[in-house]
């Protein structure tokens, strides 16, 4: 089993294995090694990958690839996307290299399990890939030339995570979990809150009219992944959407 | 005629073409777009370097092929070589990548003609390279893997210079050239000055022994550039240099 060095890089749906390998070149030269694949477009292994990761094929061995994004991001706690600035839709934080990178080093150094998410090079990460994501993590570019090659902006990402350190001075933690000390509960627990909850949703027929449904689910996940919960305090959560859906209640008169 | 947004890039002895078509890639998102080729393995034009470049591929058309690092460089004035950290056999300031361009920056500020060299993917700039710059700029890398690929580096340089801004709070200029605001020699000027002294000592077998030679020729060129002289600072140390040459004395008794 090897060791792995977080954050987690996520490839979701890459298309060129040349791509795959120049992120896990970058990922050596840059001290990182756990890298996860969603759906890669060309099937796994694919030996493009392995000629342009050059020394860094170990790295192409021992990546691990997932059908879903959820299942890919199980075991993480906190995530950032990597993406062109978007509209704000998604109501999440977006900051530049140096901050976001920041971000990530304060949540690890929390000791949060992290991820970043890499998105295909056609169309980037869908507003639905990015529901996952606490925050969006941008580069400045020239504004004529936006479109950054998906491995070329990892390069300034993990350059910037590896300058990096989590602020000595800053004490306070950002976004304090529980009250306790406890961790972030894993994007696994919160997708279980998220299910459970859109479950007991549906049956009353909450999301409509139904051109709005696919929106409010987005919504409803980026709302829910902004809050620092613990995983006690998801279960119990869970306890309160479970009693709201399965006790039935004379309505008022 | 392309207007040419500087600093010049010059890719050393460039072997892959998709490493050149990288370069130009990120020359783009970034705004840089003066592209110089000196001796290219694959000859030129080279098609890979084309497909690499994608929507850069009119870089591609107008960077320039010298012979020489030389005539690459006869324009420029301030020049940084990308590399890993060297021993200080140069004695050239050596930066990481935010001093580095903040220091590319100021010298933009102040007028001068700048320029990032690139080396060749094998073996990186030769000693006789970089003494034709005025410092070095190295990227952090994990100790076990500090082999960038040159592309993947010059990502990470533009980047930096894309954000960075000469400081604004530094008033007073670091390397005040000449007492009269004039800017700095071109290469091509301290190049005279060089060859002018060189030819002047070679005559009076100065460089000796011959194991030393290319050694001495380096750190003389090193010593040289290391002073910000102006253009007509420059023109009066030639004259110095053929005073002394061509002036016989004789000799003490």
């Amino acid at each position: 089993m090897p060791v792995y060095v977080t954050p987690s890089i996520i490839m979701v749906r890459p298309q060129m294995g040349e791509n795959i390998g120049a992120v896990a070149r970058a990922m050596m030269n840059f001290g990182l090694s756990d890298l996860r694949l969603v759906q890669p477009r060309d099937g796994w292994p694919n030996p493009k990958a392995h000629e342009m990761a050059a020394h860094a094929d170990y790295l192409i061995e021992q990546a691990r690839v997932y059908d879903s994004l959820a299942e890919a991001l199980a075991d993480r706690q906190y995530v950032l996307a990597s993406s062109a600035p978007r509209d704000r839709v998604l109501a999440l934080p977006n900051d530049g290299p140096h901050t976001g990178m920041a971000r990530m080093r304060q949540h690890e150094a929390a000791g949060e399990a992290t991820a970043l998410l890499l998105g295909p090079e056609s169309t980037g990460l869908t507003n639905e890939d990015m529901a996952y994501a606490h925050g969006i993590v941008s580069i400045p570019t020239h504004p004529a030339n936006m479109s950054l090659n998906v491995a070329q902006a990892f390069v300034v990402l993990a350059y910037q995570w590896f300058v990096s350190s989590a602020d000595p001075q800053q004490t306070s933690y950002p976004e304090e979990v529980g009250g306790d000390g406890a961790i972030r509960a894993t994007i696994a627990e919160m997708d279980g809150l998220y299910g459970h909850l859109v479950n007991a949703l549906e049956k009353r027929d909450y999301f409509r009219p139904s051109i709005k449904r696919e929106g409010m689910l987005r919504a409803l996940r980026v709302l829910l992944q902004r809050a620092p919960w613990s995983a006690q305090e998801v279960r119990t959560l869970r306890g309160i959407v479970r009693c709201l859906d399965e006790t039935s209640v004379e309505p008022n008169p």
